[in-house]
């Protein structure tokens, strides 16, 4: 890597580079705009992470990103409050947002299972969910994870924790992808989605 | 673009997506990753930041940037003080001396001339270039700017400004870049490197 004719100059690419997908020389380009910026706006960019990182919430309900206890979405008296989606993380709880489909709460387990990486069943927010379905009155559980082992190992376990409940517990579809032509679809994805075809509805 | 659920988040997430390059989906990505650190690391990065704009320098002869008034270049007794390098900013700098052909001094313009941008010859480096040609008894100044509208733009107004001091200025070799087939080589660049060709060296 290129020499920076400067420590503090190396630092802050530095710290720009240890973010997932930065490389240095992006990370380089990124202070160097910064500099161009007045001290007051870099101020602001540095405060708007220390505070997020200090004052940020979880919901204790659903453990969503949120500036209150209880995030909106929980505490909103519009939502189906006995159907819980259960996602990996605060992104996709936005992307279900986003399709406008949805009109239940979420569980965000912060993870998916993954022994390659370390990650048990213990440290995401799995027990969270099993006690949320007695006292709410859950009837519905829609498993909403990646479509990968992992995904599929954690759908599994959660399957299992849930069945002593006698909740329902759905997956969100799989298939082939809107607009997508059948020629350029993996074959996995497209064996399953004969296999587990529905009734055409004309 | 999607609700956040969090004012705090929204904030940051508005912050890094300011930064040139960087969509909302990344940002949203950068700011969670700040999350998931410790609010020690967080703080760090925050800090490496707001330290950099407020102490940094630029070199007061060549304008890189510089931890000290004079930067380790302009000041080291190795380097040829009498030919000045021109380039449109610090990065060149360091793209020029990860080459090691290069042992003179630099001038960084800090910009080109750019009428579409507003950038004029007093917005950039250029009359501190001017002035450092007498007392510093210049033998040579190489313009290596960029090969665009621009670049040679810029190049002519400084041959141009450099005239009546008697310098002798010279200019990057343009012509086809090592590696590239003739036949993906834009036609303006092979035109050039047929009028400019050299005596071949066998």
């Amino acid at each position: 890597m290129m020499d920076l004719p400067s420590i503090l100059l190396t630092q802050a690419v530095e710290q720009f580079a240890s973010l997932p997908g930065v490389g240095k020389k992006t990370a380089l380009r990124l202070v160097l705009h910064l500099l161009r910026q007045s001290e007051q706006d870099v101020t602001r960019f540095a405060d708007s992470l220390t505070t997020l990182r200090r004052e940020i919430h979880y919901c204790r309900v659903c453990h969503n990103i949120s500036d209150t206890e209880i995030c909106p979405i929980c505490s909103s008296n519009r939502r189906d409050k006995q159907t819980i989606c259960v996602v990996e993380n605060i992104q996709d709880v936005m992307s279900i947002e986003n399709t406008g489909q949805y009109n239940g709460v979420y569980h965000v387990l912060g993870g998916i299972i993954s022994p390659m990486d370390g990650i048990g069943p213990k440290d995401i927010e799995i027990d969270s969910l099993i006690e949320r379905i007695e006292p709410e009155q859950i009837h519905e559980v829609i498993l909403a994870l990646p479509t990968t082992m992992e995904g599929d190992t954690t759908n599994f376990y959660i399957y299992r924790r849930l069945q002593p409940t006698g909740v329902r517990v759905s997956q969100i579809a799989r298939g082939i992808a809107f607009g997508n032509e059948l020629e350029y679809t993996d074959e996995i994805t497209l064996g399953r989605s004969i296999v587990n075809r529905t009734p055409f509805v004309g």
